[in-house]
């Protein structure tokens, strides 16, 4: 094993682990997307398919367990395509979704093999469903164990790569407090496509595009009125657990 | 009075609003050196000298007002074109600094005359100084009011410039926590021959120059081991209340 | 003075107490709307136009002052009058709203003219407009002195009416918590009527019903699938800084 | 498995989840009696026996395991009978309780069974007993999974029922602030009688009695003079994690 | 004006800043007599003497403005030479007490004038009483003025006495949480006669008796069982908002 | 088993609970040093020997694990060793360091036989490092264990000890307000010594050098200037969960 000094050849890495199939495309679908859009890699490491607590309507038609989850994963393979990310399954069964060394050791994995230079995931906390906190957890943890070079494995250690909260979907009751909003407006048509490739929940595709349009007038209301923003800025919030390191403030 | 947008030829602007002549140069004088080595213009709103609350080795030698005042603004004169920025003094009387509309309309004065793209100033709490919570309350109510094309005055209207916290002299006892750090390696010299500027207190001197190593190891365990940093990384710390606008997550 | 005791037969009176003109409609128009169409008797106080600080439009269009103090009292007046309320303008001057001891005053007398069974009011946190936690301030302290029976004044002394902080334009930055979900369904039209008095700020119309529809979302979600809920749920969310008094849980 | 749409007639259910068997008459004796006052159902599932970490005395007499959980058993039930209320023994353990899929799983099945109007728990902190803490956790987890029709087990799925945290036994270092308070002075003389079946612990027989009362001045206090309540208000105090759903202010 | 250092045979100095008459007995009085039971000097700075806020008694018997005045002084002394301190009164006016410069420079001759080894006042917050607050941010503030060699005034500057904030009367609402247990169990008695001074208010005397056995029976917990403590402990509650100095972990 | 009453003669007793061989040393050697120079007693119960997370010099020189525990078990001793404290090895294994019910008993065990009159951990927070969590987490659940008779094991129940957090590396991050600040400067050089016997951290001897120095400060600060404190004073934080019992307040 050695050190991951990364030539600068190599295209950025956003690392991105979510409990449920959807997850991704709702919370942090324009993130994907521009980082894709610039050339850079994303990696979806998806947990479960929320087979069991986020696919009411297919139990309510009578569907099986097999059967949704194939479902689940087809569409979650679409939204991921039609982001220009690339998405693996681990399948770790959800509702409850359970941290095990086991599953925290093959994040590792995916870190040493991806070499992040960003991850984004759940924030800490979430009233209404105990699997983000746990993916937080894992995801978080893995990190740290990543970084070890005395933690056994394949691949080289990974960097301290920065950490963004993505919004759950009752941010006040979460304790989510925007701290970064990101400009997703040049990839919004992308978002959308991908948010449309999740058929079953077709009644969150205004939802979140109406979210969007939220946090862009808040962005637009934080940036003052000098940036030369679209009319109509669409936007996602994120937090940072950890500090950010600049070169200059702005 | 007509909207502030500014053409790009004009020089980004930094606004420092602080309590006493010194507080600039142990709490920011990277980020201004920084911000002037770019080119960049950078203006301390002084609120007061410090006279009574920070100058005791002055009064025990038995100065009088006038004198120390004369004595605490010629160093901050200095510090201020070591660093590379503009001083002004408002002369306010410190312990106590009292918030007053007046004092606020000055601020606001100074708002529109600089057009800032960035405002630092102290963090909220402060329990072993009341001036420094009230330096930053009227920091940022005069920041508002200046954005309002109804209020009173002259110059354009501002924007919206992010706002940065610096670091309290106690920083775990006044709530902070660094949420931004800022290398200031390169600027390090400059940044110690403004603090030397400040003659009589020579003992802060190695103290915040600890602080400086201090938070460069902070910055460098939460940047990973492949940036490439000096060994040496001197940085400063900050808060930003408002969330940050961003057009990539990094 | 004698003891607010009031006879059984007197209608149940709601004080909203708010910084600007525009507030109560966007932030409470569906809680004074549903307490007015059962009979209530709803008051708003008005501290200020506006005029200064949410009249951007009015002043780019070269408008006066007192002009612009008449349109806003004018769209104000229209807009209590649709939600069935009566509004008094206390002119106190915005941006910035200054807390005194006559303006409290002036509240006290409300109080104690009106004896709420509900307050409604600001939140105590707003980093966007002093003006807000200002205003809640003064309504807090107002409510407290008005229960004094040794506070001189006219009026019999109030007890202890709940109150209510109504949302601000940006909850997460605010500290804004939902602590209760108000069903509005059956006065949206009301609603959104009383906002479409607001003319210059047509941006907002639609703004503020897709909130109402997201707290409606968030309502159900809370309530469970057992409550027969309209499909589209309108909802208002409020904090309750105290505690709740209860006949039963529930 | 059907929608757990319960047609009118259907008695108010309550679901009290305990980690000990003295838990439900100290901190919810009074929210018990008054809702089988009124007919309603309520059930008490208890984890643990309390054998190890709150029979103290009983070990002190030499007294066996098996001895000491029959004895509290009996308490128990007496105090449960005498409240109105059914008792389920879960004999998990205690000292430490320790989290399990398969305990959570069984309460899941408690939920579905009972199809709960209102849930009680212990709050998230207590600094000075684990198995508090951990009763809430599996709780709230359980009423989660409950609510998935995906989640495997007999019975109905459960809608989204209120949750209250009663009072620990040291508020003020559990992070405990009153939100409800709940008037139980009419059914005050049924707490007195349960907290009297728990004849090892006649210590805390009017240790509780002095908070009630203390509640009920507290109540007094938030309620205002007009309330017409009884000159020796007793009550019990609760927090709410979920917002209330609410028709009216009040 | 020389430093502030005392010879070793002047005794402790104890001084009380609280914004009524009564305040210092309920919440306080234990810690007073103790200090005075050991020859240490008290000095109570009482801002008003509570005669619109506190007093709703007498007002509702007919009382005049300075009858009461006068009534609540007289208890005021007699409950403080029960206790075995100094009392001062700055008639300052209640509800609302209101900040002014001039109040808190009168503290500041007291603090000089005292030299206090310890400092009790009120928390910071308290949601029920405004003067509360108000006397907390005074007598703060006066601390930290008092040790500026460059304030002017008669005395010599102070150190960093210890600050001590005794409870609320609704510690939860309050934000207080006890960080220090005092066992006053040996000045009870007197404690118990200093409050039955306080003739208009005897609802309070077995109210904050029992409190005094509540936080009792906190420290017995807090102490464990190796303390040969009395059975019936008293105690009262405090925050310290400094650190602690500690020659020995303990 | 019988009651842990200690006769007075026995010396105090002081556990301290780390997570990695290292710990001890950086946060608490000067509270150890200067324990064990009273003559108390003080055990050390060491989770793991940081063979993985914190050896990352001696991976990168290719050592293997078994001689990677054996050199931080030997440093770890020299250091105990001049700091005069006894420890004990766990070996549990760390990064991640797990919690177990048998590790949680084994610290019963210790609790029982040391009798601790003060104990020593972790803080609750440390985002970089989940290890010293877990720690904290153990050793405050095995304390309550310890304390109650009906949790089976050998030796006499505990009391109630009180508990300090020591200062983690990043306290900022990691919520850490530093509640007492304990002189160490008698005891510095031994605290020194014992660095210096962790050979492989060489550049840490100078980053916890700066920061005794810096504690030091604020413990002057804190203590004003009457205290006859050394010119250099030397000092440790520390955070303290539960209240102080005291029989004075100072």
């Amino acid at each position: 094993m050695t050190h991951g000094n990364a030539p600068a050849a190599v295209p950025r890495s956003t690392l991105v682990v979510t409990a449920h199939a959807g997850d991704f495309v709702w919370r942090a679908g324009g993130a994907i997307a521009l980082a894709a859009s610039r050339g850079q890699k994303v990696t979806i490491a998806c947990l479960t398919f929320g087979e069991r607590g986020e696919s009411a309507r297919a139990w309510r038609e009578g569907r099986k367990l097999a059967e949704i989850k194939a479902l689940r994963r087809e569409e979650a393979e679409k939204a991921a395509a039609a982001l220009g990310a690339e998405i693996r399954f681990f399948d770790a069964g959800d509702y409850p979704l359970t941290e095990t060394p086991e599953l925290t050791d093959r994040l590792v994995e995916v870190y040493r093999a991806t070499q992040p230079d960003v991850v984004l995931t759940h924030p800490v906390e979430d009233p209404y469903n105990g699997d983000h906190p746990a993916a937080n957890r894992m995801a978080l943890q893995a990190r740290i164990l990543a970084q070890a070079i005395g933690y056994p494995g394949e691949g080289e250690i990974i960097g301290a790569p920065p950490v963004f909260y993505f919004e759950p979907h009752q941010p006040e009751m979460s304790g989510f407090r925007p701290e970064v909003l990101l400009d997703i407006t040049e990839v919004w048509e992308t978002k959308r496509e991908a948010m449309e490739c999740l058929a079953a929940q077709q009644h969150l595709w205004d939802y979140y595009t109406d979210l969007a349009v939220r946090r862009g007038v808040q962005l637009k209301r934080n940036a003052g009125p000098n940036l030369g923003l679209a009319h109509r800025t669409m936007a996602e919030a994120y937090m940072r657990p950890y500090p950010q390191i600049a070169k200059e403030l702005a």
